[in-house]
């Protein structure tokens, strides 16, 4: 078993500057820190480029890492993963581990195709429960990472970032996503080509806005509807007024959630979790009429 | 104008001290960071013992630093202020503010009594709606923050932390609940005292749980209702699943929101948002029925 113990060993320099955005940008991958994390994206199918272990974990016997491996990915992904693993010393894997060290694995991968028009060859036609959860400028990896937790929780059928201010994939959004990243579809766009997305498959496109006098609780959102949500610092402002809907220009409607203290605005975390609940709560009422 | 240019000066070595927890505590005293959330804990009628202000926010006169604490913390604090106002120079300053150096001022009040029997004495007889949000065993500012970000928003009546397992006054809480830690009644105390609190307030205690089987919006919230939320690692397990009401023991009934992806829990914070906005959209759908 061969254990990389040097920070100057060739591999274990990239994947140290593989810490700066730009590089991993430039190289087109993305690290995944710990187990459960890399398990969902091996689960959706992410190209594992190479997964580091430490020595401690693999108890100096590359029969034991398999076995620990197995156990902790699950067997579907063992044949896959084993001819990837790589050992580390402890001293070069705290090195190269963001967060806890003890998050037991540093997986990369080639970084997906976030685009819109792989999302829009990838998603199946609406049926008629369709809702799109628009975010708009978000900066804060740990805002994106909480709203891809709340998204998987609340059944949102995509997630769309429009001029997104940071990195998807940041290791604090993965984090912070439990590894929902990874498992709610999404796409990373300009609000053009998000409203592009959007023309032929909703037929509402509504934004949250502190102004607005529709209540959130008084908007049916339980047939194709996307909503959009601003950033924290700077709102929506002039963005997300209208869209084209077939062809027509139509208004985006403003809706807004009563704030009953002296705090004028929602976190934007708090604010997505609040309309992806609302509609999956809709939903439930609807199927029950239905039934 | 005095200008406290050392850090070796005793006033200044005690605030750099009260940075620990533990200092804070025994010293009794709260830290606050920044304009707002400093107005807001004058307005909830903290007691102030002193506020420093760089000389760079004071344009080196102190009648410019009256007149500029007089336009950020409005007009009903100054004399109050201006008698606490103490001045340093920027590289004291920059060792005594917690984040952004460039929020303001650092205040240091006396802590308020946040015992169970202060907010008995304060809080207005229970009026038909009331919604109380207990948290139990929560362990890190920032959801703290966040829990009282949205009860303010919320409308909640009170929040109450069971066996917190932090300081609600955190800097990082502070910071988070962008001051409305000083807005929204709270109190800390034992499962029991809080039991106590609740026995002839409310009628019914209700607590989030997975593996619960009452949705929460089919709920009944817009009466005399109290909601438990456990810490995000630990869940509930074995606690809060009686009370007694009026001297009658009686089942803390579960409820639960349906995940409907492959994560099995939502982020403390939010769920109390959810709760606590359900609540809010009851007591909305309530008054129209009423009306």
């Amino acid at each position: 078993m061969e254990i990389l113990r040097s920070v100057k060993n060739p591999s274990i320099r990239r994947l140290i500057s593989l810490r700066h955005h730009r590089r991993r940008r430039a190289a087109s991958v993305v690290l995944v820190d710990g187990v459960r994390p890399t398990q969902r994206a091996l689960d959706a199918g992410l190209q594992l480029n190479a997964v580091y272990v430490s020595e401690s974990q693999a108890v100096g016997d590359a029969d034991a890492a398999c076995d620990w491996i197995e156990s902790e990915l699950g067997s579907a992904h063992v044949g896959h993963v084993n001819r990837k693993l790589r050992f580390t010393s402890q001293g070069v894997y705290e090195r190269i581990a963001f967060g806890n060290h003890s998050s037991g694995c540093v997986a990369e991968f080639s970084a997906p195709d976030c685009s819109v028009d792989k999302l829009t060859q990838d998603l199946e036609p609406c049926d008629s429960h369709v809702f799109f959860l628009v975010i708009d400028g978000v900066e804060k990896p740990g805002n994106v990472g909480a709203i891809f937790r709340t998204a998987d929780a609340a059944g949102v059928n995509a997630v769309l970032l429009s001029d997104c201010r940071t990195d998807a994939f940041n290791p604090n959004a993965i984090r912070g996503s439990l590894g929902a990243v990874f498992t709610v579809p999404f796409a990373v766009g300009s609000q053009e080509e998000i409203k592009g997305f959007l023309s032929s498959r909703v037929q509402h496109v509504y934004s949250m806005r502190v102004e607005a006098s529709q209540l959130l609780w008084q908007t049916e959102l339980c047939e194709r509807v996307a909503v959009v949500i601003g950033s924290e610092a700077q709102g929506l402002g002039e963005r997300w007024k209208q869209w084209d809907c077939d062809g027509v220009t139509r208004d985006v409607a403003g809706i807004t959630i009563p704030m009953a203290g002296v705090l004028d605005s929602l976190n934007a975390s708090v604010a997505a979790a609040l309309v992806s609940f609302e509609a999956a709560r809709q939903r439930v009422a609807h199927d029950q009429t239905e039934s």
